[in-house]
C-alpha cells in the first residue's frame, strides 16, 4: 500500500497581510501547495514560503487561480479555456523559477479556490488546466479531487499525458457521487478529532466511508487535504499524520 | 566582427489594449523583448508574441518591469533588492513556462523602463538583478546599456557569474559619458533616418560617435535597441537592418 | 414625445493603452458612460474624459465593472450582492470625485459588461446596484435595457425609489422578448446604415420594430446606446443624430 | 485650550486578510483614517469601517494612498503632482461614496505612508494633494506633520484655500526641525507608556518637547497619531486618552 501524503495550501500571506500557520503546519506535511501571486502570495512571500518547504524537505507544488486578490480566487470568473491554459502557465512557471533559485523545482500543480472547482465541474477547463500542465512538464503530476468515478479525468489525463494525483478530504462528510456535502449542510464538516482521523485511515486502508445518503463510498486517493488556520487544525494533522505512520 | 544583434520591446498589448506594430517588426529584429504581465501583457498576450517571435526565428528575452501597469513600468517604486530580485524572477518564470510551451525558452533578461534606468544607477539594484538572472540560469545574459566605462559593470557581472549584453541606440544623442541625452533638451532624439543608419553603422564597427558636448564616444556593443511604433519607425529598422546586413 | 437621449461608453483608455475615438464622438452624443477604474480608465484618464464632456455639454454616467482590467470588465465573476452594492459604490464615487473636481457630477449610472448583464438577469445584483445608486443620491438614475417587459425592473425600482432610464440599441437585432440577438447568430449586428438609423427612427417615435421571431416588439427607450470605435461608426452616430434632430 | 483630537489608521484589512484591531481601538479615538483601497481596503472593509467609525460616533477620514498593495502604500512611486492629485480625489471620492451610503460623509484628508512622506518632503506633491481637496471640498481639512515650522506648508494652504490639521506623535522621538528621528536610529521609538503619555501631555498643553540634540521643540498640533495594533499599544491609547481627558 502506497503512503498517503499529506497536502497544504501554504504561502498564502500578502505582503504585509499574514495568513496560515506555514511554519507549524510544514513539518508535518509532504506537499505544500504554494499561492502564486493570483489569489494570494507576491514574489517575497512566495521565496520564504519554498524555503520554508525545503527546510522540512516538502515537496512545492504550484497552487494557481484565478486573478482575484480580494475575493482570494473564491469566486468564479467567466475564463475562456485559453485564458485558463495560458494563465495556469504564467503561475506556474512564476513558482517554478522561484523554486530554481533555491535550487528545487514545482513538483505537482493543484489549482486552488474556484478554478478548482470549475474544473472539477467543467471538461472544457479541466482540458485547459492539463494542457498548461503537460506542455510546461509532461511529468508533473495534476492534482485533484478523488470521487466515486475518476475515469472521466483520467480519459481526459490519458489523451493530455498528464499524471493524476486524487486528494481526499478527512474533515468532510462525502455524497454519494464523492462530492463535498455542501459547508451549508449540516454534518458537511467533521470536528471531532476521531471522526477525522477514522475517516483519514479509512482512506490510506482502501476502505469505503459512509457516503452522507448511507451508501458505501469507496475513493482512492493519493494524498489527503490537511488545513492548518489555527491550534485546533494543526493538532489535527498530527495527529490524522501519527495514525497514518502507525499503518505502514 | 561579431554581428550586432536589433532588439525591440514586443507583446506590451493588454487584455484588450492594443500597443505596438509587433507583426511588423518582428520580421527585421533579433531579439524580442517580451513583457510579462508588471507593466504591460497578460498571459494570452505573451503567448501571441513568443508564437510570433518562433515563427520568424526570433530569440525572446524577457522584459521584467515594475509593478505598475498604468504607468507601464516608467515610475520608479522605491523597492528593496531583495524585493528586485524576486520580481525579476517570478517574471522571467512566468514567461519561460509560456516559451516552454512553445518549445523554446527565454534566451535573455532585458530589464524594462525605470527598473532598467534604476538598475543602471544603482548598483544594489544592478546586483539583485544579476541575482535573480543567475539564480534561474548562470547561461542567461543579462541585457543592459553600452556606456563609456562598462567596467563596472563587469566586475558586478563577473562576481555574479552573469554573461552581459550591452545594448546601444542608433536615434539617440549620448553624453560624454556614453548615457543618453534627456530627451528633454534639444538634439537628444534624431530623426533624420540618414543619420539614424550612420550611427548604427558606427556602432556595428567600432568606430566612435560624437558625444553631446563633442568629444569622440566609443560604445562596446552587442545589440541595437529599436522601436516599431509607427511607419516611419518601421522603415528605420528596416534600413538599419540593411546596412548592418552590407557590412558583413 | 421626450427626446431620445444617444450615450455611448467613452474614457475607456488605461494609462498609455488607447481606447475608443472620444473625442470624435462626444460632440454627438448626450450622455457619456465612463469608466471608473475596474474595467479600464485610470484617474487622469476619467479626469480628461470628464473634462472632454464637459466641453460639449456631455452629461457624465458612472459606468461601474467588476474589477477585472484584462478580461475589460466582460467575464462575469461570482460576487455576493453585498460585493456587488459596494464595489457600485466606490466607483461611483471616485468619479464623483473627479467631476466634483471639474465643478460638475455625476447624473446617471449605467453598469458594464458582465455586470450589466449579470445584473438584466440577477433580481440579487439588480437590486444590490439599485441599492448602490440610491444609497449614494436617490435622484440618480439607474440606465439598463429596454426589454419587452420592464414591469419587474420599474417594481424592483419603485421599492428602491430609484428612477430608471431605459436604454434600447439601433445596430443590434432583438428577439421576441427584447433580448438581443446573441452575436453568434446570423443578423444578430445590423451593419446597413439605413437599417440602424431606421431602427432608431423606430424606436424614439414609439414604433414597433420587427423580432427575430417576426413578432412585432414595442420598447420604451429614453435613450439609444452608440459606439464609436472606428470612422464608420462614428459616421452611424451622426446619422442618427440627424435623424432624431429631424423628428423633433 | 482646544482638544487634542486622537486619530488612528483604521480598515487596512483585505479581503481575506485582516489587519489591525479596529474594533478595540474604535472605542478610544476620534478620528479614523480610513484605507480606500490603495495599500489596503476593498469596497466591503471601507464600508464595514465607515459603519464602526459612525458607531463610536468617530468621524471618517480619507487615508489615500500609492497604488501598491504588496508595498503597503510604504514604497515611493515616481508620480507626477497631476496623478497624485487625480489618485487622491479618486480614493476620496470612492470613500465618501461608501460614506454617503452610511449617512455621513468625509471629514478630513491625511495621505498614507510614502504618499505622506513625500508630500512632507516634496511641494509640488503637496500641493498637488491640496489641490485635489480643496477642488473636492473646499471646508475639508488636510492632515500632515506638524514641525518646528508649520509656515511654509500654511503659506502653501493658505494659496489653495485649505484647512490644515497638523499631526504630532506621543511614542516617538522627535529632531530640532521636528521631523521623526528614523526608527533606525536609537531612541527613536519610545516604548515606556509612563514618556508616551508625557509626551502626549505636553505636546497637548503647548509645552516643548527635549528634541534628538537636546534642543526645546515646540510643536503646535491639533491631533496626536496612535496606533493600535496590539494589546500593549491599546493600552497606551486608553493612557493617552485617560491624561488628555484630565486636562481638560
Amino acid at each position: 500500500m502506497p503512503k498517503l501524503l499529506l497536502n497544504a495550501d501554504m504561502g498564502e500571506s500578502l505582503g504585509p497581510w499574514k495568513m496560515g500557520m506555514d511554519e507549524a503546519v510544514m513539518p508535518f506535511v509532504d506537499l505544500a501547495n504554494v499561492a502564486c501571486g493570483f489569489h494570494a502570495a507576491d514574489p517575497d512571500t512566495m521565496r520564504r514560503t519554498v524555503r520554508l518547504a525545503l527546510k522540512h524537505k516538502v515537496n512545492v507544488g504550484a497552487h494557481p487561480a484565478y486573478p482575484d486578490l480580494v475575493g482570494f480566487g473564491r469566486r468564479s470568473l467567466a475564463c475562456s479555456p485559453t485564458e485558463v491554459e495560458n494563465m495556469v502557465l504564467y503561475q506556474l512557471g512564476a513558482l517554478n523559477a522561484i523554486c530554481r533559485a533555491e535550487g528545487t523545482q514545482v513538483h505537482y500543480v493543484k489549482p486552488h479556490g474556484a478554478l478548482y472547482n470549475d474544473m472539477m465541474r467543467d471538461h472544457d477547463r479541466l482540458a485547459a488546466v492539463m494542457r498548461a500542465v503537460a506542455a510546461f512538464d509532461a511529468g508533473l503530476p495534476l492534482m485533484l479531487m478523488a470521487t466515486a468515478d475518476p475515469r472521466p479525468a483520467r480519459e481526459l489525463a490519458d489523451q493530455h499525458g498528464v499524471t493524476l494525483w486524487f486528494e481526499a478530504f478527512a474533515d468532510r462528510a462525502y455524497d454519494a457521487d464523492g462530492f463535498l456535502v455542501p459547508r451549508s449542510q449540516a454534518g458537511a464538516v467533521h470536528h471531532d478529532a476521531k471522526v477525522i482521523v477514522e475517516q483519514a485511515r479509512r482512506i490510506a486502508q482502501g476502505e469505503t466511508l459512509v457516503a452522507s445518503d448511507g451508501s458505501a463510498l469507496r475513493l482512492v486517493a493519493d494524498t489527503l487535504c490537511v488545513h492548518g488556520d489555527n491550534p485546533e487544525s494543526i493538532a489535527a494533522i498530527q495527529a490524522i499524520r501519527q495514525a497514518l505512520e502507525s499503518l505502514s
